[in-house]
C-alpha cells in the first residue's frame, strides 16, 4: 500500500464561528488582505463579519473586491501587487471557488514579486498565510492546495492560440489555507441553481477523486462520506423551495461540510478527466463549473464501467471502483443517473465544430484517470454529454 | 453543527518509504536528533534506514536511545538537554508510543530550556520539527498532538503522594509530527502479544473517540473506517501464527494505517474514561497500554448502552452512539465482546485495596466521556473489568 496524505488546514465550523473564534486569526499579523468578489460577500454578511472580527482583534485590512467568476492571471497579479504595496501579513479569501482561488494566488504574489508565468510554473518558495471562508458549498477550495486561474496569454509558446484563454491549475502545499471557517449562514440566501450546481461540483469531486490513479484508502473514505452526506440532502435539492431561506439549515451545513471533505479528498487524489473537459463549457458558454462537471458525469461513469471490466492486468482494486462507488451511492448507476438528470434539467448542446475542437485538445486530467481515456473516448464523452 | 478539525501531519506510507522519500527530510536542517528505545529500532531495521537516509541527505545526527516503556519526565528532560547542547534542527522519533511521545517532548525541550512543570503546563511557544516513524501499529502517536509522560514527582502540590508517579498527557498543536512514515516492514517481527495488544490499543482509540463529547462527523468517519480495517484483520489476530513473520504483510499494513487513522480521530475527539483508568494497570502491573484499555472496553460499552437509554434531554445524536458503533462493528455488542475476550485471554485481577484506591482517584477523561460516568460508575467498571 502506498499513500501520501497531507491536509494541514484547520477546519472550524459553527454558527458565527469567524467572530466566535477570532483568537485564531489574531496570530497572523497586523494587516489582513481581504480578497472577494464584487457583491456576494456583502450580501451574505461574511464581509461584515470579517471586518468586525479584525476590528475586535485590532487588525487592519486592505480590501480587493474585484474578483470575477473564473479569475484571470491579470486579476491575481493586480491583487498581489496591492497586497505587496500595503505590506499585508495574511490573506482572507471570502466567497465561492473564484475568490478563494484568487486569494491563494494573491497570497503567493503578496510576498513574491514574480511574473504570472513564474506563478504558473511554481517559481516561488513562500506565501502569506491564507484564511478561507467559503460562501458556497461546492468548490472545496478551502481544503485544497489548488488555485485554478484563467491564463489570458495570446500565445505563450505552449497554449495553442486558437484555444484562447485556458484554465490552468496551480498546486502548491504553500496554498493550503491555514484555517477554513465554515458557517452555513453565508449559503442560506443562495438560489436554486447556485445551490444545486455547487452541490453537483462537490459530488463530482467526490466521485472523480475515487476514479483517479492517486486515490487511496483515506481519500476513498472521504469520498464515501461526502457522497453519503450530499445524497442525504438530495430530496431537498430536487424539491428546492421557491424561497431559498426555506432550504433547511442543517442540510446547508451538511452540504458545506461535505464540500470541504470532498476538497480534502481531491487534495490527495486530484480529479479525473471530466474536470479538464468541463472547463470548455465554462469558458465558452459560461456554464457554472459544477454544472459543467455534472453534464459529463454519466458518460464518464459509463465509460469507466465498461473499461473496468476489461482491465485484466491492472491492480485488482482498479477493477472494483464502480462497484465501490455504487456502494457509496446506495444504488446502481441507472438510479443515480436519473437523479443527476433531474438536477441538471435540459442539457446544453455543442456544435459539431465545438465538439471536434475540444476533442482535439490535450485533456490534462486524463492522465490521472484510472481508466486512462484516449482521444476517441474523450470525444465520445463530449458527444454523449452535450452532443 | 460545531467542528474544529486539525491534523497537519503528512502521512507517507509504503515499503522503504523513509529512504525512498528522503527528499522530504532534507528540508528540516543539518542535524537530526534521533529518539528511540534501547533495542527494537535496531532489530527491526528502522534505525539503520534512518541513518542511511540522513547520510544520503548529508545530514548529521545525534542519538538518544534511552527511552523506556512509559517514558518519564526525567528521561525527556535528559533527551531535551542533549538536543539543545548539540543544536539539533529536528527530531526523529522511532518506535512505539513511548519513543514517539518522548520525541515530542524532546522536540519542545530541544529548543526551550524550561522545567518539566513548564512542559506539563504548556509554557512553551515553539518546538523543533518532529518526524515520527512508528514500529508498532497501535499508539497513533504519529498523527496526534499528544505526549503521555510519567510524572515522577514525589509531591508537586497537586498529585497526591500516595498515587506515586502518574501519567500526564501534554497536548499541543506544536507536537503534531511534520511527517509520519509508515512502513509495515518494521512491525513484521512483532510477536503475538505485542501485535494483538497494540491492535487493541488502536481499536480502543477508535471506539472511545466515538464515545466522547468532542466526537464530530470527521472523527466518527475516521473511527468507523479504522474499526472496519482492524476487524478485517481479526481472523489473523485470533489465529496468530507461531512464526510472526507469517502474519500477512497486507494485514500488518492495514493495522498500521488503521492505527494512524484512529490517531487522526483522537487528535480531534480525545479519548474516554477507560484511557485514564487503564493507566493504573500499566503503572502498577506493567500491563501493556493497549491491553489495559482492552480490559475496560466491555464494561465501559455496557455502561454507555445503559446510560444512553436514559439520556432523554441530551443531544439526540448522543443517544445513538452505541447503535452507530455496532454498525461499524458489523455485529452486536455481545458478539464483539466474545472476540475481545478471545484476544485478551485470562484477565488480570486487582485486590480490593487496589480497586478502592483507584476508584477514589480523579479520572481525567471522564469529563470528556459523553455519558459522564461518576465515581460509582468508575468503580463499577474497575470491578467488572479486573475485580
Amino acid at each position: 500500500m502506498m499513500l501520501n496524505y497531507l491536509m494541514p488546514t484547520r477546519i472550524v465550523m459553527g454558527e458565527n464561528c469567524v467572530f466566535g473564534q477570532r483568537n485564531l486569526l489574531s496570530v497572523f499579523g497586523k494587516k489582513a488582505f481581504i480578497v472577494t468578489g464584487k457583491n456576494s460577500a456583502r450580501i451574505n454578511g461574511s464581509y461584515e463579519d470579517v471586518v468586525k472580527t479584525l476590528e475586535a482583534n485590532g487588525q487592519d485590512h486592505v480590501l480587493y473586491d474585484q474578483v470575477m467568476a473564473n479569475p484571470t492571471d491579470v486579476c491575481v497579479c493586480e491583487a498581489g501587487k496591492l497586497a505587496r504595496e500595503h505590506h499585508c501579513d495574511f490573506v482572507i479569501g471570502i466567497g465561492g471557488g473564484s475568490p478563494m482561488d484568487a486569494a491563494k494566488a494573491a497570497a503567493v504574489l503578496g510576498i513574491n514579486d514574480i511574473s504570472k508565468e513564474e506563478l504558473f510554473t511554481l517559481k516561488f518558495r513562500s506565501a502569506l498565510p491564507i484564511i478561507a471562508i467559503p460562501t458556497t458549498a461546492g468548490t472545496g477550495s478551502e481544503t485544497t492546495q489548488y488555485s485554478v486561474l484563467v491564463d489570458t496569454a495570446e500565445a505563450d509558446g505552449k497554449t495553442p492560440k486558437a484555444a484562447g484563454p485556458v484554465k490552468r491549475s496551480i498546486s502548491s502545499a504553500l496554498m493550503f489555507p491555514q484555517i477554513a471557517f465554515l458557517d452555513a449562514k453565508y449559503t442560506k440566501g443562495l438560489n436554486r441553481d447556485l445551490t444545486v450546481h455547487t452541490a453537483i461540483d462537490a459530488l463530482t469531486h467526490a466521485v472523480e477523486g475515487m476514479l483517479t490513479l492517486r486515490a487511496n484508502s483515506i481519500s476513498d473514505m472521504l469520498a464515501v462520506e461526502s457522497i453519503a452526506m450530499i445524497l442525504d440532502c438530495m430530496e431537498n435539492l430536487l424539491a428546492f423551495p421557491e424561497d431559498p431561506s426555506l432550504f433547511p439549515r442543517e442540510k446547508r451545513e451538511k452540504l458545506l461540510l461535505a464540500s470541504s471533505m470532498a476538497g480534502m479528498e481531491i487534495a490527495q487524489s486530484g480529479t479525473a478527466a471530466p474536470h479538464s473537459m468541463g472547463y470548455h463549457f465554462t469558458l465558452n458558454w459560461g456554464t457554472d463549473h459544477g454544472r459543467a462537471n455534472g453534464l459529463l458525469m454519466k458518460s464518464f461513469l459509463l465509460l469507466c464501467r465498461e473499461k473496468e471490466k476489461a482491465m485484466k492486468n491492472a491492480d485488482p482494486s482498479f477493477r472494483l471502483r464502480i462497484p465501490k462507488l455504487c456502494g457509496a451511492f446506495g444504488m446502481d448507476l441507472d438510479k443515480f443517473f436519473d437523479i443527476i438528470e433531474k438536477l441538471l434539467g435540459k442539457r446544453e448542446k455543442a456544435s459539431e465544430e465545438e465538439l471536434a475542437k475540444w476533442a482535439s485538445l490535450p485533456m490534462k486530467n486524463a492522465a490521472n484517470t484510472y481508466t486512462l481515456p484516449d482521444k476517441e473516448e474523450i470525444e465520445k464523452m463530449f458527444r454523449e454529454s452535450v452532443g
